[in-house]
């Protein structure tokens, strides 16, 4: 199984410390790891790897150098359930649509059968990113004028028919302005929020660090964690309802008509 | 204006000197670098920066970490004739079509106006990524079965229709197992055949750097680079002619009907 971090901020910032302990986790994940940001909100930057974050120079030199800067984040290790560890198997994955690219990780098993996608086509050969294709698949369908509560709709739509087939069925998807995460019933996904003042001593699960917030968070900096596994004690962690979209726009999640 | 970088290869390998030599030219094309490679073939790994790579920790890591392995790299330094200095403008784009990742880079500013792609759309303000979606959407129309010389013949007819329109329209462009290269009448693109045994003494134009071929090729690796402007001192470099379409494959030019 794989394990998911998302992040969603009021500003461009800095990986949060808490994306160090997860990006850790590629010890026990060891076919794969990957991050997507938006350094401009519009198009998105992936680094991913089909090896361990764990002996990747790589995800050691972004721990260090402050190249992830963005509203919003999607990470994922990964230990494969289907298709082998290469490249193009690696999430999170990335399609433009409507002039803004759009990215997809998920964690889970698709054991029924999926239709093929008419539009975009998966280039490797997992059941997540042919998941990915038909969502998107459904949202080019619904046109470019759509609103949000109406992509939202089809969105969990489509999230539901995939996880009435999954025995566990969770993911984070973005645009670059909203972050959607979805966990079906048997999955795992929680959220914490981070609000000012952020005079909270807070522990990272997988390490020994323990930070003051306020010492690495603006005044005015309100973000959202969201990860398969809580990741740090000494804030309260919440479970995603299952089987609901939930959506998260400038570090706070929000409303939507159904 | 631009420059560009490509290398074809017969094996995985990674990235040449030679490409050490042309990153450094980011001190002169300063609003953006960026490489384009293929770990598996199919999908392509995007590296970028809306800023020079002169002082960019990243480009550096890139240059001695080993991480661009691959039989196809795309690469590009940007002085911006058209949209801003911004992640989404920056060279190359990549998009999916018929499950493999096609990767573009383009050198020259389009003067004339261009229509609206179909199927696919830019992300950026570049003129660049509108032609790039434009010849997408040509060799999407084509479709699925079509062979290597009828793509050939649509990327060279839309290829020619854009240069048309332009002072300077160079531009490199893959599939993961062709390099497609492409040069104006006023425009400016070399390349150079690495063909064994290579006992050739080389050495970068940008740099002190001189090496032996022979003591950084395996015996049995041939590849082509093309760039903008002559890189190295010491092996020749042929013009590509003006408006006809190259194709390049494991390293060599190939032949394709028109």
């Amino acid at each position: 199984m794989c394990e998911l971090f998302g992040m969603t901020c009021n500003k461009h910032v800095n990986v949060s410390f808490t994306w160090r302990g997860f990006i850790t986790r590629g010890s026990k994940h060891r076919d794969g790891w990957g991050v997507a940001f938006y350094p401009d909100d519009l198009s998105a930057c992936i680094i991913k790897e089909p090896k361990p974050s764990i002996n990747s120079p790589m995800a050691q030199f972004l721990k260090s150098a402050n190249i992830i800067k963005s509203k919003i984040v999607i990470s994922h290790v990964r230990a494969a359930s289907r298709g082998s560890a290469t490249y193009r198997n690696t999430h999170p994955f990335v399609r433009e649509l409507f002039g803004r690219e759009w990215v997809f990780a998920h964690n889970g098993t698709i054991d029924g059968e999926m239709p093929n996608p008419k539009f975009y086509e998966p280039v490797g050969e997992t059941d997540s990113e042919r998941a990915f294709c038909l969502i998107l698949d459904r949202l080019r369908d619904l046109g470019r004028d759509a609103n949000l509560h109406e992509r939202a709709r089809v969105i969990e739509e489509e999230a539901k028919k995939l996880s009435s087939i999954s025995r566990i069925f969770n993911f984070l998807m973005s645009d670059g302005e909203h972050l959607f995460a979805f966990r079906s019933e048997h999955g795992s996904l929680y959220y914490t929020v981070r609000i000012p003042p952020h005079n909270v001593m807070v522990k990272l699960v997988d390490d020994d660090l323990e930070v003051d917030l306020s010492s690495i968070k603006g005044e005015n900096e309100v973000a959202t964690i969201i990860a398969t596994k809580k990741l740090t004690v000494g804030e309260s962690w919440v479970s995603l309802p299952p089987n609901k979209l939930m959506i998260f726009k400038d570090g706070l999640l929000i409303e939507y008509q159904k």
